[in-house]
C-alpha cells in the first residue's frame, strides 16, 4: 500500500502550521526569526544524498578520530553489516567453535571472500575476547569509526538528525542508531564527554545502523543547535512537559534535528532552551516516562510517517 | 490527558474501514467472518476498566503462580513502583552504602511507613544480591506477581493488548510492557514456555510497569488468538511482509491484539496464519528490521494516536 499522496506542491498544505510556542512560555521568541534559511530548504537538492558518509570536509573532525569507537564489533547482525558495507578495513574476525557449519558459516565466507583473517577460537576464548554477555559466536576488529563533521550532516537535504544530550546507556545508542537509520535518520550528533560512544554494547544494538549512520561528535550540544538552527535545520527538543504532542509537530517534513535528554534527568536546562520547539510523547497510564530509544523509535518513525504521508506529488 | 472515546457504539465513524487482506493473498477470507463479535464491542462499556487488575476469575490462573516472577526487583524506579503500587506485598528492600541521605532515602522512607523491613548492605553484598548490572544502589524481594487469565484481558472494554510469540530476552520483554503501558496498552500475553518472563532484568527495563500491567500466561499463542477473534479482539501481527503499513491499519481504534514475534525469526507461521491482518512498520535505510521493543512501542502508540486522534466529535 502506498502512502497517499497531496497534490501541488505548491500550496502549503491544510494543516501546515509554523511551529508553535514552548508550553510554558518563557518570553523567548517562539518562531523561527523572520529571513532564516529554514522553510526555504526544505526540498531543496543538498549537496549529498542522506545516509551517505563523505570523506570530504574531514579536517575539522580528525582530531576525535578514534574517539567515537566501533572499533570492536559483536554479534552475528552488527559482524554482517560491518563485512556488507565495506565502510572502513576489517582487520580480522574471531569466531567461535563449530562456527564453519553453523549459522556464522556465512560470515566466513564472506570474511574470507574479502581477505579478513579469520581465527577459530574455543568457546572461551571467544568469551574471554567479547566484552557483550552475547557475542553469538562472532567478534570482528575493524578500523575505527570517523565522525565526520557536524556541518557535513547540516547540509543534507531534509535532514534527519538525532541529537543526543547526555545519553550515557552504551545500549541506549545503539539501540536509538538501529532505530533513527530505519526511520530514515541522516545523521547522529553526540557530545565528546559524558556521552555514550560506540562501545561493542553500542554496536551490538545498532545491529550494523552504525556502519551506514554518520555520526558527528561536538564538544557542545547547545553550539552544536545554534549550527543547526543557523543551517535551517529545525531544532525540536523531546520534553515531558513540551507544549506541543509528538503527533502535531509542525516541522516533521522539513530539515529537524530531534534532541533527546538523558534518562532520568532529561535535557539539560540549557539545551531545552536552545530548542525552538520542545514536544511531547503523549502518555498514558500511571508511569511517567519512556525509555530514551523508545522515545527517539517514536520521535523518528513520527517524522517518517509525516513525511511520507504529506510529499508533495 | 485522558483518551477520547467513542460515544454511541452504533454509527461507524467516517474513516472506519474493514481489515485489508494480507498482502500476498493466501487464499484465506481477508475479513473478520460475518456476525463476529468484534465491530459491535467497540465502545460498549466493559465490566471492568482499562488497566486495573482484578482478583477475580482467577482459578485457572492459579496452576501458573510463580512461574511469571516478579520476586525480585531491582534499580530505582522499578522498586519506587513497585512500593507505590502496593498491589502485592514487599518482603524486605536492600539498600546498598549511603542509601540514607543519597537519592535511595525517598525509597527507604516509603518502604519504613509500609513497614516493610529495610536491610543495609555494603556495596559487595548489594553487588551479589542483584542479578542485574546495575541495581543503582537498590533490591527489593516480593510476592510473584500472579498472572491473570487471557479471558480477563480480553474481555476490557476497547482492549488495547500485546501478544508476544516467542520473545525470550528479558530486557525486549520488560521494555515493552513499559511502552505498552504508556501507551495505554491493557495487557500483555506470554507464552508459558520459550518465552522470557519476569526476571530481574525485564523488571528493571519495564521500570514499574509490571506493578499495573496484567499479564497473562497461556499455553499456546495461537489458542490465545483464536480465543482473542471469538472474543471480539482484532489480532494485528507485526510482520516484515505485511501488506498493510502501520500507518494505515483499519482497526486500531476497536479492541485489538498486537502481536509480535521473535527477533530474527519473527512471527511463527501458526502464528502469522492465526492473525487477522499482517501490519509492517514501513523502513527506510539499508537494514531490514527494528529491534521488536521498537516495534511494539511504534505499534502501541500507533493505535494510542489513532485513538487520539480519530474518535468521533
Amino acid at each position: 500500500m502506498t502512502p497517499p499522496r497531496r497534490g501541488g506542491g505548491g500550496t502549503p498544505p491544510p494543516g501546515r502550521r509554523t511551529p508553535k510556542a514552548r508550553s510554558a512560555g518563557t518570553g523567548g521568541a517562539p518562531h523561527r526569526q523572520a529571513g532564516g534559511p529554514g522553510p526555504t530548504q526544505a526540498g531543496a537538492p543538498g549537496p549529498r544524498q542522506a545516509g551517505t558518509r563523505s570523506t570530504r570536509g574531514r579536517s575539522g573532525a580528525r582530531a576525535d578520530q578514534g574517539s567515537l569507537g566501533g572499533v570492536q564489533v559483536e554479534g552475528r547482525q552488527a559482524v554482517r553489516e560491518l563485512l556488507v558495507a565495506r565502510r572502513r578495513r576489517v582487520r580480522q574476525v574471531l569466531v567461535g567453535e563449530g562456527a564453519d557449519d553453523g549459522p556464522l558459516a556465512d560470515l566466513v565466507r564472506l570474511a574470507t571472500e574479502q581477505g579478513v583473517p579469520v581465527r577459530h577460537f574455543g568457546r572461551g576464548q571467544l568469551a574471554a575476547a567479547a566484552v557483550t554477555d552475547a557475542p553469538q559466536g562472532v567478534v570482528a576488529h575493524a578500523e575505527p569509526i570517523e565522525p565526520v563533521d557536524v556541518e557535513e550532516l547540516l547540509c543534507v537535504s531534509r535532514a534527519l538528525l538525532v541529537v543526543l544530550d547526555g545519553v550515557t546507556d552504551p545500549h541506549n545508542l545503539g539501540a536509538i542508531m538501529r532505530s533513527a537509520l530505519a526511520a530514515g535518520a541522516t545523521g547522529v550528533v553526540l557530545a565528546r564527554h559524558r556521552a555514550a560512544h560506540l562501545t561493542p554494547a553500542a554496536m551490538k544494538a545498532a545491529a550494523g545502523a552504525a556502519e551506514h549512520l554518520p555520526v558527528a561528535v561536538v564538544g557542545g550540544i547547545p553550539a552544536a543547535l545554534a549550527a543547526a538552527r543557523a543551517a535551517g535545520v529545525w531544532t525540536a527538543g523531546l520534553d515531558a512537559g513540551g507544549g506541543v504532542a509528538l503527533w502535531d509537530m509542525p516541522v516533521a517534513t522539513e530539515a529537524v534535528a530531534l534532541v533527546l535528554g538523558a534518562e532520568g534527568a532529561g535535557l539539560s536546562r540549557l539545551v531545552r532552551d536552545r530548542c525552538e520547539l520542545l514536544v511531547r510523547v503523549p502518555m498514558l497510564g500511571p508511569l511517567a516516562s519512556l525509555n530514551v530509544s523508545a522515545t527517539a523509535a517514536l520521535a523518528c518513525f513520527e517524522v517518517a510517517r509525516r513525511r511520507a504521508t504529506t510529499s508533495p506529488a
